[in-house]
């Protein structure tokens, strides 16, 4: 399944959706799956949250977050892995900043990727690539903290 | 009071609202009180979130669903029923499944209702009503979660 | 099956068990059950907290309460209505205040118990006991809240 | 800056924002901060949910109330603050009840201002106001809750 | 590195111990991370709770269990992976039932293992490997909770 | 009231408790208020957990630690100031890191103390002081993330 991911310049996104399910009867080993589902399926993002539910119940609030378009794709997931009867949702907007990539080289002789987020055409955020950082922990046996901080020192 | 629950078959329903309170002059105590007022009163669902608010309190986002008809009413129960000074609220829609009920016979003699979600005419949700299956495990002393396996069985 | 409460006097309980589960395959519906199972079998107290699980799971880690004596009792309660392979628990000590029980008069012509709470001889607590407020307020319409700023006013 | 907060009588504003982002890295250390800044750059209010996000990070979901006229100011914070690449948001509603402030004399001779909420002409909501209650509790080393006792007993 | 997992016949092991952290100045991202580190440094259990700590940070207590013997390795893994200055520990009990592992044909073609929990000969659970489970899934294009249900239609 | 914080030294302290507290009767504003008169009055440590109580209660679990010696004096404080009627406490053991605080000079000229844990004579923690960052950021007008990012550079 092919999933457009939204352009790099910034941008105001009004064609997107939340939609939002309650669940009680689901188990949490079947949700740890359904978010790698959704997530393959091309939504932009999913996450749970605790809630309190009737009768004492510790229930789960998923939100999903897609483009309008996928709208019925993504329904129809939800529908068919999670247990729920009633799917809503309401439009909301979006402000991304325009996003740039550029290359650090760390004292482990590997580069990492880092993500610029530029608003208003100033630099805003710097967020090295979180797998690049892990790839040198696990290969040099490096704490993740450690890798992060020899990325920022290498910023400069 | 009187509440008509929602249609049996599928459907797109645009005339819902969100209501939010956030909440952090009220004791859980009074809190489990609540949420049986406002579904006794005709909510379509009520659940809380812990939140973090300022100055440290951990407080509770309470949230009510409901048909916008209702607004009023919710309102003043909302207002009366808990310490907020406003409520916040936006309009969301909701597509709920059609909704079918089957019996299915247990191996201890009573029966319990299933409820079926059927989306665009096919078979999604089996799930066996709680209460049923409750007095059950009651009545015969077995583990509740026997008697969904029971249930389950039954439904070949 | 009996349960025999904490005594009313002032006093230290070094005979108290706390055990621990954590569920990641039950779902909210059949917890919301289990917690009423445990409180009538005499736990002196039940309560969940939602937990991060390997996997992306969201869990839920159960904590009762229990004199050690009745150790076994709920040991096998815990297996029988929950899915977990394991139960851990460790001894711990408690500290109860006196109690005792005050009839408070009300505006609504009803009165409610005041449960205080004494410590080295000196009132700490007043808590009007909930189900009598909350008696009141269905009774004759009133906001819970309202019932219980009618107790404290008689407090005095 | 100057923020102007809602006017005291009860009214409907329709003019108001909710943004909401995700973030999994930045620490709870930041966001303590986060939330300070934003309250007093004008936000109405600021609050955290506890979120699971994907690759099993434990993560928040920031939340944040304003005029839609001070969108744009409070979208430069949220980037320059938070770790974000994007911010949703979409309009609500929001019902305020009418204010009053009455004062409260207490036993301890200082006096507390209790905010009243009117809702269509009828007082629904009594509530002292939490920084004098605390001040009272400091000067005169007397427990918060039976400060509150002391101003619910004095409302008479 | 080995880790000997506990064995399968019921027992009660008192050589426990569970390790807490408090953590609010480290981000979600890293603590996806660690939570897998330790689980492969042979860690019997590690999860996450959402705590509100002071100046108004959402933290998170992360809990690991683990056998007595293997507690300095685990603290070394804590101090280097985590930011915390402090670990707390204390020994705990477990009991765990005897395990059983038998096989399950399901109207896939492809078997499950389904793991049975007995306590005291008799058999409490029956729990399908998730990991067979969703192997299924992915492979013959069904749903996850379909997948469970055909588990359990097979075990009778 | 004079509070003797930990020896800088590693060391292994085996005369800590921890106590308990449930909470679904107070609200979340008087616990904003009670935590920081606890860790005034000496707590190591205060936290609090979202718990699911019976009768549909969102509830608080409050945890403080404090030294064996300190128990008496911190259970008059939590009877006082909140609502319980009973604590209960267990002992368990922390393992500190030794502590030494160097400086670092930023780019703004400020200096910053960086507080280092070091385990086994090695260093394992780099903890830039919070209050110190803070200041600058509202003192030179610049993202408390970009502090933090200073000072990081700075430590080379």
């Amino acid at each position: 399944m092919v999933s457009y991911p939204p352009p790099d310049n910034e941008h105001v996104d009004e064609q997107m959706i939340k939609m939002e399910v309650n669940l009680d009867d689901i188990s949490g080993e079947w949700l740890g799956y359904v978010m790698e589902v959704m997530l393959e399926a091309g939504a932009n993002d999913v996450f749970y949250t605790p809630i309190y539910m009737k009768k004492n119940r510790p229930g789960i609030l998923l939100q999903l977050l897609c483009p309008q378009k996928d709208m019925e794709k993504m329904k129809e997931i939800l529908f068919r892995e999670t247990t729920t009867f009633g799917i809503r949702y309401y439009p909301l907007t979006v402000h991304r900043m325009e996003r740039k990539f550029v290359t650090v080289q760390t004292e482990w002789g590997a580069s990492v990727t880092v993500k610029q987020g530029i608003y208003h055409g100033e630099v805003f955020q710097c967020s090295p690539e979180f797998e690049d950082c892990k790839a040198i922990a696990e290969e040099f046996g490096v704490p993740l903290k450690q890798v992060y901080e020899g990325v920022w020192r290498g910023m400069e």
